[in-house]
């Protein structure tokens, strides 16, 4: 999909189609509605109170966030239901702005491990609506425990004088290769569920099964699967959060459609480095550096092959330059391009704003609010 | 050298040790003096009013930086000679902000096409004390032009009323590998002087010459070499940035020892992943994920194999977990590590503030003034 951009952009920016969003912010929310399941987005993708506003005008149960900063941002602008998915230490400072922060808003809050059980214990919340989701390894092996660990990390949360209401997953291991999700999905299932059991078995009330990432999420409560019994693998509550704007990894696995990508960095060509190639002024501290291995480069034009086949790719990155190759593209100094990016959300961090667009006009302007609330 | 970390910072963490960062300032200024080599420091690495001052005070002739929005912030705090080092397309609003910003500063910006030298020439500027230097490529092969393209760009400037002073080149393929900082300084003076001599023989009054990078700068300015003749080598002013913080590629190259290093990410033990490993609440959002081929991971732990041989290395990030590869380190969760970063630069930009710590203790907090400004 060719991107028709603003005139007289300052770049580089950061450029939303509103057409393309409302219609992600829609789809995402009937797909779960329809399936009895709870949407709860993640936050830090766009890290926007009013992209929060409209999926939680579509129906979402609350927000996911992933750090006590963020969570602030969001209560602050009065959402009241928040999950901090991340095995938060709350140690130092974060104890007493925790404690702050649980008196304003129902929190839940990740645990995967018994130290972090006994500091969050001992900022004095409990009783004040905290819950805690033991994190579960489903495959990605980053953070989380194995099933069978799930009773000790919860007995801790219990001696801590904590409430554990759920188990909870991130599926990231669908990101490794182009035909992954269908897989990790069912890993997410599969591990849930033995997760919840093995907590009921040790006399914890489960309420919550929290899984979800934006290629699982329409695999996971899809149909039953011959491992899996249809009830185990429809999990309660969903996590994604790069499907309100799509990027080039989602067009790369099979995700999203080209056209559903519904945010580029507008950049200005600035030099031309040589035959076959022109530098923009989108880099590193524009675009992330961060690459994956079915994705040459670190962005490509829009409308000329996101999916990296062929067309015109972000080579080479430095600070403030993007060198694009192209055979066949050749813009003059000055033109603006669009990049798709290979990962939407550390780029959206390097921002301090989106410039709302329709029909390729600027039709708003939103802050990126809770940017680089890091801690 | 161990990193004695003050208790309860709030992570993950900008932390500075203001002693190591004094001596670094102070030895690039007494380096370059010593050689009648004006210093003019980047300031995209630390975008700090504070340190730039302490730059300017050990006898900084001005600031280097990569952005307008840069050029704003460090105008508006008082530096009143600026260099924007960079192929500045001045269209749209930076047409207005550049006008605004000549008023107030002696501005010297870089053009390598004769697309942005019409644009400059555009803005009315012209005769506000807007200088330009012409940016040649010593063999980075990223913007600027070849010494034989230099004199049409150059004619280029005159015809939109420009005044060119000079050159400018950044050696950055420095970079490479390590030992490529010696032959790419060498590059960088051919370059320099050979550009001079093609634009005096076309008739211009050539004031400077611009070099620098922090693995050239002392070779740049260093004895003799057989090819090139004294006084070609010396060039007239260098822009070395990450001298004030150095970084593990800066170790890793051999630019600076262990001890040189000012600046580390302060990170919480958050979950332990596995044998030999644990996960630290410093990802994708806190370091960068730019990987260099002579550097494995992101980042290591300081004091701690800086140069990444066999210790404790940052393996994997996403956004908010980086997973630490260490055989001999297990840590508990809830300890605080010192992890020393690849490339500074992009991971000053993810953060609001410096801590600025001496012997261990707080001593001061710095805003990063210029974070983010990319336009």
């Amino acid at each position: 999909m060719p991107w028709e951009l603003p005139r007289n952009l300052d770049t580089p920016a950061l450029v939303v189609d509103l057409s393309v969003l409302e219609a992600n912010v829609a789809s995402m929310a009937t797909h779960l509605a329809d399936r009895g399941i709870a949407l709860r987005p993640h936050a830090k993708t766009h890290k926007s109170i009013e992209i929060a506003r409209r999926q939680c005008d579509a129906g979402a149960v609350g927000l996911t966030v992933a750090t006590l900063g963020e969570a602030e941002v969001f209560a602050a602008a009065g959402f009241d239901d928040l999950f901090i998915a991340y095995p938060l230490v709350a140690l130092g400072p974060k104890a007493e702005r925790l404690r702050a922060l649980a008196e304003r808003s129902r929190l839940r809050v990740g645990v995967d491990s018994s130290e972090a059980a006994a500091a969050l214990g001992r900022t004095g919340c409990v009783g004040r609506g905290i819950e805690v989701l033991i994190e579960l390894d489903s495959g990605q092996h980053r953070s989380g425990v194995a099933v069978r660990e799930a009773p000790e990390v919860a007995a801790a949360c219990r001696d801590a004088g904590l409430r554990v209401v759920g188990v909870f997953t991130f599926p990231g291991h669908a990101y490794a290769e182009p035909g992954a999700a269908a897989r990790a999905a069912l890993d997410e299932a599969r591990v849930l569920s033995e997760g919840e059991s093995a907590l009921r078995g040790a006399g914890y009330e489960i309420e919550v099964r929290s899984g979800g990432s934006t290629p699982t999420v329409r695999h996971a409560s899809a149909a039953p699967h011959e491992e899996v019994d249809h009830a185990a693998v429809v999990t309660h509550e969903q996590r994604p959060g790069v499907y309100v704007f799509n990027d080039r990894v989602q067009v790369a696995i099979g995700s999203c459609r080209t056209e559903d990508v519904a945010l580029v960095v507008a950049a200005t060509v600035v030099s031309r480095a040589g035959p076959g190639r022109f530098v923009v002024d989108a880099g590193s501290k524009a675009l992330s550096p961060e690459t994956f291995p079915y994705l040459g480069g670190y962005g490509s034009l829009a409308g000329r092959a996101a999916t990296g086949d062929g067309g015109a790719t972000v080579s080479r990155l430095s600070e403030h330059h993007g060198v694009v190759e192209s055979p066949s593209c050749r813009p003059t100094v000055g033109d603006v391009v669009a990049l798709v990016p290979n990962h939407v959300c550390p780029v959206v961090d390097h921002f301090d704003h989106y410039i709302v667009i329709r029909d390729g006009d600027i039709v708003d302007r939103w802050p990126v609010d809770a940017r680089g609330r890091l801690t």
